[in-house]
């Protein structure tokens, strides 16, 4: 399973009291993400809401996210859970479905006890009762906790461990990664501003939630990259940079969604403790779209409904 | 709703293979906690590995709990999820269920996005929706997340939020919240180590671990302040302060529940990706029961299971 | 030497343009700490601005406030640097001078090479070389490093290490080292705000910036405590409160100095990188100083020199 | 002053007992330095523990590489202090010396205060009194602190400071600082592992540890990216990995003088309390100068006379 290229981590839209997933607006959504040259889209991570969804509801999400992807393309879904057994019920439930692979994030509630060898023991189990295969995910900035590069190595001589995302920065981490992890096991990237870098590295794509927004400008910093025409490449990428901190770091998942409210995508409100981001928020959003070639459309179905 | 005193924060046994909950043991420990001088139980908090428990256990397990333990007693059922909704929904059921107060501690995942009108909204919103009054829960270590004294102050002036518990040993911030937050809100700590110097700073009790493996020992430390013997109170603190450490920081629940198993009680294995304590750590906190003055019994069912 | 009681970290006043030290000031400023019960004055510690002053200056500042303090309380020198020689070189300087002890922190340019044998090492160095007593200083909000308690320990034995001062307010580390250290070991705390807290578990006294200010109100809680009239201390503490988080965590020796020429002390504007506070915040020093019962003066010296 | 390429940032190599600079070895270490193809060498950074050096020392070991370095390289002085007038003070006498330019790391001890405007005021500041060009520093895991970009970005107006190094591995920290400074200000990296991707992200040189052990490695990453043969630099890139953490990250200032015993430089002890690596980091850092193609050395020199 060949992972490398551009996915797009795609958000969960939700109607506007926030009370149930707003199905047809995910179809057109994916309808329309399928239409680009994304490699795949990963459903339910942390993009996706996923801690703030139901079981029920995301079988729901799953199966209509299905129907709209081709067979060409990969249907990724998030079933990290913290517990070990449920995330192995997840992945089966994700794999009747139709995923073609899970995306699994380090559990992290138990920060003090994330040992090594519980690190360890949980991916193995999750690999070993997973019908498809594993994506490792590690987001330290919503964790709390790093996988160790040594872990990873580790983890990364089971068939079916795959490969791993990696959401941070820190391209020593990275790197360090692609230096000691079995040859074939594939390096994601979920750090849009450093996606040039990450690939300079080692790294074969990114799930990137600047996808979601402009996937064409993520495809072409990757095809540039590809090509060895880095200058250009690296060009794009400042580009996108401004726009890609507002989706990602700074507003998180409710920036991305008025990202794409802003870009005629069904965006709306993030589920509560979230909160929509504020008049001046969405006008840096918009500001920042027009830097990359975007004409933001009016967003009538906004955030401010939440 | 008289909140003061000393609580168990009671751990969810299970069967040796971690698939089900062990009821049946549950009930057991939980006749021999109320027939001690506790002012309460609490179920499915952190010691109860609530992230690693699915709903439908959650029910049974309140259900056999609710039966043991008298109505001058209480009963208080941790529902914190990430998502708001969810938050509500499970308080409903454990008000339905006899709770007599739920436990909700501040979400944490999307750290970065926690801000204060977040936390405020979110408490806010559970307070109006649960049938029975809540108490507010921080816990910084494991969650990420610090709940700002002002937005605790806000808080308290909800007729439905009736206390917190912290869980952290820094007094600066449990006595900024005694002093900010309304009269009657009642602080409860839950850093045994800490636990004498919390009740000088305004905490009127605690929810322990320790509680569960030496409830008299926590009582005493409780009963002697209220009459004014510190001394007293300052030399059973220190006694308990080693064994304490190693059921909580040092080991976590898994600590906890070897703990339990050597004081007769049914700890078993914590759920994966929890790991049960090493032969080593088992030993240390056997002899840190000692310097409490407990026998350790024989552990034939011990962490050996998990 | 016994170190209970309350002591005063005092500041380093500087001449408008911030180029000298105002000895006049210091002068001036030390006659009227020595008349009230303090135990002490600290001279040159992080309050000082030490690590802002050069070796000639200081010791000019510590010739100047031995003439002013009388034998009967103790005058203690900071004299932390990096090195290790530099510290034990600048211990023998203020023993010359006439320090009775010397104030050491742990030094934290290299954190992630500070070692539990390094800090043995270096504190034993010093301890061996320092013609006076060393009290030991840990401030992790400043150095970054926390010395282990178990290191502590070990140094808690070594003759002329006699005490040691916590900054911060995590009571369960302040309550391991009260009971992990050798007896006689004498534990001062930095955080007035815990004062209380902190006498209740075993600290002997305190080396607080807020005893600068209001000397009469740290000197009545310890009063207070040490006569067993623990609810007026507590009362005393809350009134205190806000106050002691403005001159320390919220603006530090800025603040500091702020209060002080509200208080008719010569405080003056803190040494560049620091600045002086701005309007607001000495509002808000005057306005908590008044909750304190104290009236601010005119203050046609201060803050907006630097 | 054009500071693209790779620099040295040297140690300070002490006599075995610690108390003097050895200043025949760092002689002759210049001597070999600038026999390679090295563009510059930093004196007195955090490798040089400058910390731990005196102001007279320094001005010793200046003088002596002033004499070594040819006209047609730079000698960069690190002179950051915590105050501002004193880095200024450092910054002429260093200028006075033959520095042709100054290293000023940002000021932290006083972690809590250092605001936007602090730093902007500190930089400003110095580069108004430095009679030659500044190099402002941001190295986080040492100072605790971290320069802004958008403090940076205003200071990179400033005609006096002509660039900044990063010490740091997050490259969109990185990306950032090289998108919004302005034209001209020149980004260095003091982070080997990450030295090709950084060279990708804008940055024109680099401060290596590692440049000290294996100069021409460092130089051929260099150079091969200038020539777009990035392929083989990230082959040289991965060869210098484990090195490159091993003499940074891991063991500091104390594996980097390993490194310098085992290539036949003069290494020797660092200063207390800075303790020599033990046998076993020896080892390691002895097998990965193997990696790398060299061949290390007998050291009977080396770290245990520390």
């Amino acid at each position: 399973m060949d992972l490398s290229g551009v996915h797009a981590p795609i958000p969960t839209p939700f109607t506007d009291d926030g009370h149930t997933i707003d199905l047809a607006g995910a179809r057109r959504n994916a309808e329309r993400w399928v239409s680009t040259g994304l490699r795949g889209l990963v459903v339910l991570g942390s993009n996706g809401e996923a801690p703030l969804v139901g079981d029920g509801e995301a079988d729901q999400l799953v199966d209509v996210i299905r129907e709209v992807v081709p067979r060409d393309r990969w249907l990724i879904v998030g079933v990290g859970r913290e517990s070990t057994r449920a995330t192995i019920a997840a992945s089966r439930r994700a794999a009747a479905a139709g995923a073609d692979a899970v995306l699994v994030r380090t559990p992290g509630f138990f920060k003090p006890h994330m040992s090594d060898r519980a690190f360890f023991h949980h991916f193995t189990a999750v690999a070993d009762g997973s019908p498809v295969p594993v994506v490792v995910y590690n987001f330290t900035a919503l964790t709390g906790v790093l996988l160790p590069v040594s872990v990873a190595a580790d983890l990364s001589r089971h068939p079916n461990l795959i490969g791993m995302k990696e959401s941070g920065s820190d391209l020593g981490y990275v790197s360090s990664l692609a230096e000691e992890t079995a040859p074939g096991f594939q390096l994601l990237v979920g750090s849009a501003g450093t996606f040039f870098a990450s690939l300079m590295c080692g790294a074969v794509g990114g799930i990137l939630a600047l996808a979601c927004v402009v996937p064409d400008r993520c495809l072409t910093i990757y095809d540039l990259v590809r090509k060895g025409r880095l200058d250009e490449a690296r060009t794009v990428q400042r580009q996108v940079a401004s726009l890609a901190r507002l989706v990602t770091r700074v507003h998180g998942v409710s920036g991305l969604k008025a990202a794409l409210d802003l870009t005629g995508y069904t965006g709306g409100p993030p589920r509560l403790p979230l909160l929509p981001v504020e008049p001046a928020a969405r006008a840096a959003i918009a500001a920042a779209l027009v830097s990359c070639g975007e004409h933001p459309v009016r967003a009538q179905s906004g955030g401010a409904r939440g």
